[in-house]
């Protein structure tokens, strides 16, 4: 005979699947008459709740905690979207963690998680977290994978973007378009993929034979009203850009706002490459270039790593880089 | 003698307050040494930790979820900045939840959060989300308050905008410049907020002696792609209108591009009012006209209303409007 599920019993009592299960767990905010009837439903149809594993370490909790940094940035929205499709799949709840940044609440947070022994957690760095931070953790937290952004000096999963070419691939487009003067906004060494961006971006310097200018690099978080408020500080320099490549989307299309605000037409006398592959990119006016990058996919690869590591905790650790690829619109033109 | 805090005895051992606290529930992740030790510590000091506390029903966790139709929405993330702050005041961790408009992805969440025995919850409910899908939750779910949107028919205490202020408000300013067909963009019969807003258009319109015509009234997700996309839609019917209102900020903007791209002047040959007061409204070009709402002031009145409920079960349910002020930028101008 096939034991009967959760929901069956809930069905044939009339009551909801989550009534069952806390009136299984003999929560005090079911009934006494309820808990009572659950509980010969199950002695009746044989169900055996395994009250014990429960507590136990190695219980599974269907739980996965997912740690952003900025929670409106629109393309975790979209990484998010993947990773919750994956997670649903294996009837898995998302537990979203808002660290705006701040390297305590992402600690605490993670504590949290621990104590309710959640399967895993997905995080994205607050800027500034340190190996030491991650070392701390280790102690007791559920396995970690990083998505975009690692934790440099500290053995982790992590799944981020190709920076590194996308950098290379957008300041090689616009200097093979005659823009020489190419300022770089939003990020700061604080955030590992930009130095691996600015390191292809010098490279395709280097080979054009140009020289970078370290002037035109505007760091700052990568939010939408600090790139509109870089608009003006870069058409301040001496020589101002003819052209800027973007941290991210949301800073980009700050940006994008600002310049134009500044009386610069995106595309006519100013170009303007993104990064990411948010739709907003497209709903723009005028569209922006981007190196766009599979979000879906990169929500995709960081919970099969996620999964990995659940099963087999002592595997070697891995990086996966998500490669990106430039995609071209109207907001980039050649120098005139 | 003070009692010596937590902090004060990991500080002694060396170790973090997480390791500590995990090792006085005896979590299997700290090594028995550790655990030893620390329990050593806790003796000597005469520290108590009430550890049959923790499994009590009526014990706080100092843990509140946070349920959000959409987590990419900038209007959420600045209510959620304004409740975070206030609840990390009380020491409360917030753990969110993006339903994505999924109502079985927000009961899955509720009943999470009453099994880890949450203080509390913060709901902007999902389209479509019923009375019943509420009277269900009662059953099981810690004290809950409404965001943004109301359950109708359902007694829950509810903080939302007062939206047929900010419809009146908003068309009698554009009906006074002399606009006649004025659009209304975005939200659906399915969400609280549309109706109320709705009422006070229809109100400035009967005042004005003018007819408003059910058929400039485009429902949408409130989004900013379906913003976009709604663009051709408006300019496609017979006699098109010239001027539209948007449900909320970000079906607004996405309007506002796809407007441009279609080649209208937006506060030129077109005139629009958003809702919400998010800074990218300021930040687009040109910034945007808003029924505006102080988002710091809903977030600070919802925690308000969560403390209360959580101190006092059998309270009557509250339901507090927050004002709206209509803010006028360069995106309106009279007809012409």
């Amino acid at each position: 005979m096939q034991k009967p599920t959760l929901s069956q019993i809930a069905k044939q009592l009339g009551l909801s699947t989550a009534t069952v299960s806390l009136a299984m767990k003999e929560n005090s905010r079911i009934s006494d008459q309820t808990r009572a009837r659950v509980k010969e439903a199950l002695r009746e149809s044989g169900y055996v709740y395994q009250r014990s594993a429960a507590g136990l370490r190695k219980s599974k909790t269907d739980t996965v905690g997912i740690v952003l940094n900025n929670v409106s940035d629109p393309s975790f929205s979209e990484i998010l979207r993947a990773i919750e499709g994956e997670l649903a799949k294996e009837g898995k709840t998302v537990f979203l963690c808002n660290t705006d940044e701040k390297v305590e609440r992402q600690s605490e947070f993670i504590r949290k998680m621990s104590e309710y022994n959640a399967d895993g957690i997905v995080l994205v760095p607050a800027m500034g977290t340190q190996a030491t931070d991650l070392e701390e953790m280790k102690k007791f937290s559920p396995p970690i994978v990083c998505v975009s952004r690692e934790i440099s000096g500290y053995p982790i999963d992590s799944v981020v973007a190709d920076e590194t070419i996308a950098g290379y691939t957008a300041a090689k487009h616009l200097l093979k378009l005659g823009h020489r003067r190419i300022a770089v906004v939003g990020g700061t060494v604080n955030i590992s993929p930009f130095n691996r961006r600015m390191k292809g971006i010098r490279q395709a310097f280097d080979e054009a034979g140009q020289e970078f200018d370290r002037a035109l690099v505007f760091e700052c978080r990568p939010v939408r009203a600090q790139g509109y408020e870089a608009a003006a500080r870069i058409l301040d320099v001496e020589d101002p850009p003819t052209a800027a490549i973007g941290y991210n989307a949301i800073v980009t299309l700050g940006l994008k706002a600002g310049l134009q605000r500044l009386g610069k037409k995106i595309g006519v006398d100013f170009s303007l490459i993104a990064n990411e592959g948010i739709d907003e990119l497209q709903h723009s006016n005028p569209p922006l270039s981007t190196t766009s990058i599979d979000l879906q996919e990169m929500g995709r690869v960081v919970i099969q790593h996620l999964l990995s590591r659940i099963s087999d905790p002592t595997a070697p650790t891995k990086l996966t880089l998500i490669p990106t690829e430039l995609i071209l619109t109207d907001s980039v033109s050649p120098h005139r």
